[in-house]
């Protein structure tokens, strides 16, 4: 396992952490299987989506704001109900097969730390799982 | 690994590929750990739900459909920011453990390719870790 | 492979099962890799969120409650449409690094079966896969 640390600078933001993960990954070279990413955060997530058009994070962002709101009238008095759910709604992990020591990715995918309680410094696991 | 190729039909459809991904995992022959699926796409994901009756699927496509309506006014503009939000809602991928060389499901569980900017042609990436 | 059995007590509830997850990790024996949390239903989930103050779980989930609420006319017939919807958004499984023979998780991260249609008996899978 390796782990990387990630610094965010707002406090929602989709961190593109492809070229960390796919180095990750070559270092720890298993040929074939797949590669877990996961954060030991509860407002934080991590998602694979489109890495081209940067507007696509941001609907990405505005959605789950909507979705649920920092600012409505939540139970857990920390100010960051919101971003616990977001968490729980994108996920706190994400699979991407590894074939030839390599990420397997479509040509628009990248793999995202979702920060949704920022700014502040993440951990992301990058583990290998030989088929 | 083995590469599934799914055609879809609709916009936004749950396409049931359980027995292909059965398949799959039977020809690749390992008895027990986990099977991780996963489309290398940014406006589709995989999920595991009912498959005995299909209002389940239309229900939740309508419901994601209402969480991130089409025709809002996102900022990316291809036409299918609602498509790419969908996808990190449900997420790229899913993990069903492997039993005995056979995926273990329940009773009522079948795993979707969920298409949310078709029809096109997609793939679906199954990889199989032993335990 | 082990399989737990937990018992729901609402129709929705996040029951915190880290400690039998750990337990069985344990028993399970291997010592670096990540381990598959997974439910063989389709109106329970699985997801890691903070496990200290039970406030978060009650925003999760009240807004997964206003996200698919239970009353809305739904095709499903069977009055459980919003139960698969929620298993949907929040993922029938999670993965957590496993290091030393024991789970990897943040200080305040524990892992969570989330009920969506209870009261019932519910099945978690724990698989171990290596590194």
């Amino acid at each position: 396992m390796r782990t990387l640390t990630v610094a965010s600078r707002r406090r929602a933001e989709m961190i593109d952490i492809t070229a960390a993960v796919a180095r990750a990954v070559r270092e720890i070279g298993v040929a074939d299987g797949a590669c877990c990413v996961s954060v030991p955060h509860t407002t934080a997530g991590v998602t694979v989506n489109e890495n081209a058009d940067p507007s696509v994070r941001e609907d990405i962002l505005a959605c789950l704001g909507r979705l649920a709101p920092a600012g409505a009238a939540w139970a857990h008095a920390e100010g960051n109900a919101d971003s616990h759910i977001k968490a729980s709604l994108v996920g706190s992990s994400a699979s991407v097969p590894v074939a030839g020591g390599a990420l397997v990715l479509g040509a628009w995918q990248g793999i995202f730390l979702c920060e949704f309680d920022g700014p502040r410094s993440r951990m992301v696991h990058v583990a290998v799982l030989p088929a």
